[in-house]
């Protein structure tokens, strides 16, 4: 049983987060931070955990944290989380990050794609990717984490292996991702309106979205050469899941059953990864209330390519639920600990 | 640990009993019976249980049934549960069904409503209404459970406290009744489809809805006298919810913190049952994904009458997870067992 | 052909009502007012009048309206149109209001309800309440509408006709409404963001909502005595529509064919109101995306009440449609210029 | 002023084409053919039609239709128009044709993506293809139009230009599409009911779509050699939209203005296709219930790719809308008769 805080624990990555750990066995709640909510039970806000979780949210206090957790999961505003991890991180305490603060190996290339300089470059040597699934041992001696994004993981984890096995060529590769609403989080732009939103889609940011740079940087580590891709993300008027439509180019002729093993010796005994047999293609609702991703492809021998078709739940794989598989994975917890709800379908 | 089967595994109300047990701690899922899929796997047909629970759907056997299950949830069509429940009952299994046919205290009643004799009116003598917060006691001692309807559980809970206090008169009390479109089952009729319920709504079966029967079965046993109701079911594009807005005079002046403690007092240590105060308002998310239900009330001092608003998830508290609640029950298991998860909110 | 502005064009009413006049046959539009979007085409704002109509919006100057529009439509925000209207209103424009300054009888009522003091008494005693089929004579004859609110719209629509034939009683009325999210307008508040909004349902300001009061005022008309109503609106996952389900007890024995006709003689040649046969209950994407009111109703004899279902789309019978059918009729257009679409369905 | 047919007008693209036309200024609608609803109004059929189109389907006669009508659509079920096209072209009825049987140049290509042989290969040597940006002369000329595909139309509109001007690869060309569920029709497979659509969303049919061939038919012609494409079809939770996100590699070095010039210069004076400037990405609500096409791009200068949005409401431009125009080019109406809509946004 350890302690565990939430910084931010009212966005929509930080309540999934709660939500998640409120049935966790190993873990006790012990601090909820927010800023905007300081004195407010969790429970008035996300009238949801009435009767399950009613503690009030806290200001920040380094060593209040300090003294009542063993462990935080940081789910802060863009450019909040610098003043607080390095402090936090001082005082002993395991960190598990959601923003795109520590998921770089190189310096450079988040200050490029974030614009900005990085607030801790002393600490982004010290922390892992939370990819669970590609750096589970790294993930264990770590107390610092930098918790993937959303569009990332579900890009990852399909092209991945066939990168490592060279099955596809590094040029020419397309991700073409769409994902619900609630990839913006808790917010007031209009855009996010449900008059906006629904019945209506649209392509964003398209060739300067954040999320490539990271994905760049692991399917290069796959490819073991530089691999550039062309990212769109989508808004789709659905609340929860990603889904991820990657096209590239086979280097060989090789068969469906062969994709397929490769996929299934890759991920071996990986029980949140579920690779489907040719042709199968996923659908997001597979998937969708739990911390699945599921994996479909389907190769195109006319022309020589392969379609691979991965999706997750956002706020789950694809942020709280990676984020408490991290938890499991750094606290040795049976890694499903908190996670083992199957997907809703409906 | 008991053995459980599920008959009509594949509907709507079945798979959600099935998702909820898949990690019940005292339970084991021997048997799934589906006369449309035999043969198949339900990850199957549900892919989103793949590597959750990948057991085979098998043709009705009663004695295989019973033999290896201690206790039955039938999730069957309308007229299939009649051949198939007095067979199963005689071998002394536990039987919680989801059908009609066992809710009624009076067979007329049921014969009015669904125009139709019953099929069995012997067992349902013997049989127990499962509304758990007002049966506990009864459903601990019997081996048949007439698990309630959805529409009917939302408002019965949201009337029963008041009409048993006597505070509520009992003529034109109005139940306008939304729900979710789960509430169907899984159907192919194009009523049901995306594009004609999309964007829509509308109210039907206004003054004959069968549900209104059993909502005044036991809204008479509250007022100890007959209760009559205009229950109007709309359908609202949503899954999963189920939101009844009541209206009632009242019957002598009554503030709303003595409404308000009414319902604490009928509903004390109910883990399920949430009462608002006084004029706050419950959304149907908050209980989306749990076997919560809210109430909620404003008292309109203007026109000396109440509004209540009652709200659950018409596949859980509704349907599978009442019945899971009702299993709990019979079997002494703690009662929140498989129920445990808070709303999903998102 | 005439001159037009529309005050607020960038609000949804306001949006709706510019998109219903691009085209109408008797309209220029030479004036769009928007303070927040002053120097940018409307075309820019909403994208989907690109190569229709790309004029610009201007800020306010009272003098260069009344040089350039013989009417306008003031779709402001709530307190800014008290400052405007008496302006326009000396320099002789014709003006149709849709905010709900304009749409009382009794000054008392209004600061009763709104809980300010009205801001043009003496205008209030010279405009008209603009439903079309209650007042066609006296909008002819004015130079400023009250344009009615939608959730109003339809309730009238729907009892108007019974309480003046006196077929149902006073006491007991209950109209339990559903709204589309529209009607909260161009809002960022997170309340109308996508992600609390889908998948979710709710009431709100249960027996506070100021349309009750506009109800009231026309029911009682209707009456001839005083009539109070209980008004449940509620937020529905759907961008366009309302839905009010209404519930009166019938005064004395009458059949659905005597209630048709009551209807159908009420409302004898109007073009947009359309009475179903009894039992036929419509649904609201029957008008969605038109200028049409359908309303079908229910008798319950078994109770003696009966239940009237009125649909409307929120946006144009219950605000720009309407608006843009006063402007027919006190201009002497065809009343159905610029109105003549059918229905969307899908 | 023509008499106009619709055989088919019960499924969706034959109800909304009986929308369009029941305002056209030119068009008096004589029959409406269906075999499902013959004796039975329209408009009890679609109750948003009442009080605007009440007459009666009949089944089909060809005499009949011979004698009443000058041009009929025709938008049956696939197998069907085989049997009836004939005959109608016999008869010297103008037709507009909705279903895939006469939209390929070479019936060879039908015959593998249809996987039978073509019903009438006479004819589909004197049929258009129906594009009006593309083969408006032609459609002046013929009586017999192969109206396009929906996914077909939003990829050509996007593609055409640039492989005309040489400005992309032939090579690596990528569409992912993504479409409402109006696409699949008025059905009643569970695969498109509410519960399984919502909150969901998947890839479909990939590398095997029918509608790849019709648009490799056309790019190949732009292009002037062989242009064969991935083209991946989407189910997305909405009605009414198709959007096709579209992956070339550029031929050389090219700035967004040069782009823009060729798509302007291309589609001058074409009313209902909007070019955006560069890096103004369209949504799929700016278009719906409209005829127009909106097309934006993203140069993706560190790849050296061009990302083209296109997006269109399927229903009208992808099906109605565009049998409309093909129409009124044949008839030498006003091109936009009938379809001078602007989008709705909301």
């Amino acid at each position: 049983m350890i302690n565990v805080g939430i910084l931010g624990a009212t966005g929509y990555a930080g309540i999934e987060t709660v939500r998640l750990l409120a049935n966790h066995p190993n873990v006790k709640i012990t601090r909820l931070i927010s800023h905007s909510f300081e004195g407010k039970k969790i429970s008035e806000i996300y009238p949801s955990l009435e009767g399950v979780l009613d503690i009030e949210c806290v200001s920040l206090d380094v060593d209040d944290i300090a003294k009542n957790c063993d462990l935080v999961f940081t789910a802060l505003p863009h450019g909040v989380s610098k003043d607080v991890i390095p402090g936090l991180y001082e005082k002993g305490l395991k960190i598990i990050d959601l923003s795109g603060d520590f998921r770089y190996n190189d310096v450079k290339v988040y200050e490029k794609w974030y614009g900005e300089s990085h607030p801790s470059p002393e600490l982004l040597e010290k922390s892992v990717y939370g990819l669970c699934e590609l750096y589970r041992e790294k993930i264990r001696n770590t107390s610092l984490i930098g918790n993937p994004g959303c569009y990332t993981t579900c890009s990852i984890l399909a092209l991945y292996p066939l990168l490592k096995a060279s099955v596809i060529e590094t040029k020419n590769i397309i991700i073409d991702a769409k994902s619900g609403v609630s990839g913006a989080g808790r917010t007031t732009k209009l855009d996010y309106s449900f008059c906006e939103c629904t019945e209506n889609m649209l392509a964003y940011k398209i060739a300067t979205h954040r999320h490539t740079s990271e994905i760049e940087q692991e399917l290069s580590i796959a490819a073991g050469s530089e691999v550039m891709v062309s990212f769109t993300p989508h808004l789709i008027p659905l609340k929860r899941g990603i889904y991820a439509t990657c096209y590239a180019n086979l280097s060989n002729n090789v068969t469906g059953d062969e994709i397929e093993k490769i996929y299934k010796d890759f991920y071996e005994n990986e029980h949140f990864i579920r690779i489907m047999s040719p042709g199968k293609i996923p659908e997001s609702n597979w998937v969708a209330g739990s911390n699945f991703a599921n994996i479909g492809f389907q190769i195109d021998e006319r022309l020589g390519r392969i379609v691979v078709c991965s999706t997750i739940d956002n706020l789950i794989k694809g942020a709280a639920g990676q984020a408490v598989q991290n938890m499991n994975i750094m606290m040795g917890f049976d890694e499903k600990a908190g996670l083992d709800m199957p997907a809703m379908y409906l």
